[in-house]
């Protein structure tokens, strides 16, 4: 599938109906999505990763800006510099924490950068053209929303194969920005470690941890 | 459903396997989800909206922190401050404008805030204290990108019952807040029109209207 395939609907096309059967089939990926930490070290074939992007892409974006961009991070070398950066980022983190919480931070997996065959890190050009600035005016910051949303799909694509994904967000923007040398303009946004996991389960690894379960924190609609 | 639906599954549940044909149904979800901005003005069952409310909620957030928060805008007042926000924002961006491009820009239909029956301010409450900061420390936008990837999945989930979401974000953020009195610290993030679409298309209106057609833009893997 090439990004070609971008174009093969056409308005013409009949207009999909979802029944409840899919809707159950959704709700189970969604909760059986997780950002996953322990990954198996068996490769990820390219053509599925391609599949995934290819979906991702679909996302929403600002103006059709479609500002996401997607670095492949392979060589050892651009994988040390991400680890050290984790290392040193972690590293703060850990000293911002309550004393009464530090031991069992630093006991928590919080990333899968040693193990994951696969890992992308996600940008947004912050530079595009595309879209000629429509939506951005008064909220620049909906570029870097449209890149998140292709994430979000990236991570639902990839788990629907069976291929698990994890967000590493404890890393010094720009560092990474400079030690992968992307073109000037691109903003820093995530780190994505991919792979087969070791395990499956519906409960996040933090709630398994003991550090902070899934609650009904937001659900709650504010009336106006 | 409630909010205790999130600890019905437990690890011992078996996970999915997804197969082609979910697979095919999901790539169909992606390609017609678009961004509707044109509704019908009859009335969205409340019960629905509640579903995908719940499955919003499953979102991944940073260190579990879900810091979404709905505010369902619903009175006249309401709606009237938001579509004078819209007014004043959506004039600014157009004197941005290429003048080569605002004639056009005025012709586009870009928000549906007189039509569309649901409304929902999505904010970030920037001050919650669930996830311990975990994951936020370098990062701390990670926050907002929890909350946009709710969004996603709001979306997602409304278009699998055949609702149409459309993102406003021409929108004066600070004034969005103070108009809908929101507490200290959340932070403005999207404001979405939700209702029936009065037309379905797997093409987006901005390329139909002839602003920003997508494209291939980011689809590229850049190696490092």
């Amino acid at each position: 599938m090439s990004v070609l395939a971008f174009r093969e609907i056409r308005a013409k096309d009949e207009a999909p109906v979802f029944d409840a059967r899919f809707r159950a089939e959704f709700e189970a990926l969604l909760r059986w999505r997780r950002d996953v930490r322990r990954f198996r070290r068996d490769p990820v074939p390219a053509e599925l990763v391609e599949r995934a992007l290819d979906l991702a892409c679909l996302a929403p974006s600002v103006g059709n800006s479609q500002p996401w961009r997607f670095v492949s991070v392979e060589s050892e070398a651009a994988r040390d510099a991400l680890r050290a950066n984790f290392r040193r980022a972690n590293a703060a983190a850990l000293a911002l924490q309550d004393e009464s919480r530090r031991a069992l931070y630093a006991r928590l997996k919080l990333a899968g950068l040693e193990e994951a065959p696969v890992q992308l890190a996600v940008f947004c050009d912050e530079t595009t053209a595309q879209g000629h600035g429509l939506g951005q005016a008064s909220m620049p910051e909906t570029r870097r929303y449209s890149a998140v949303q292709a994430i979000q799909l990236l991570w639902l694509a990839l788990r629907s194969e069976g291929v698990g994904l994890g967000w590493v967000s404890i890393l010094e923007p720009e560092a990474v920005a400079r030690d992968l040398a992307v073109p000037e303009g691109w903003r820093f946004v995530a780190h994505l470690c991919i792979g087969w996991p070791e395990a499956e389960t519906a409960v996040p690894e933090l709630e398994r941890a003991g550090w902070q379960a899934r609650t009904g924190a937001g659900r709650e609609l504010v009336r106006r």
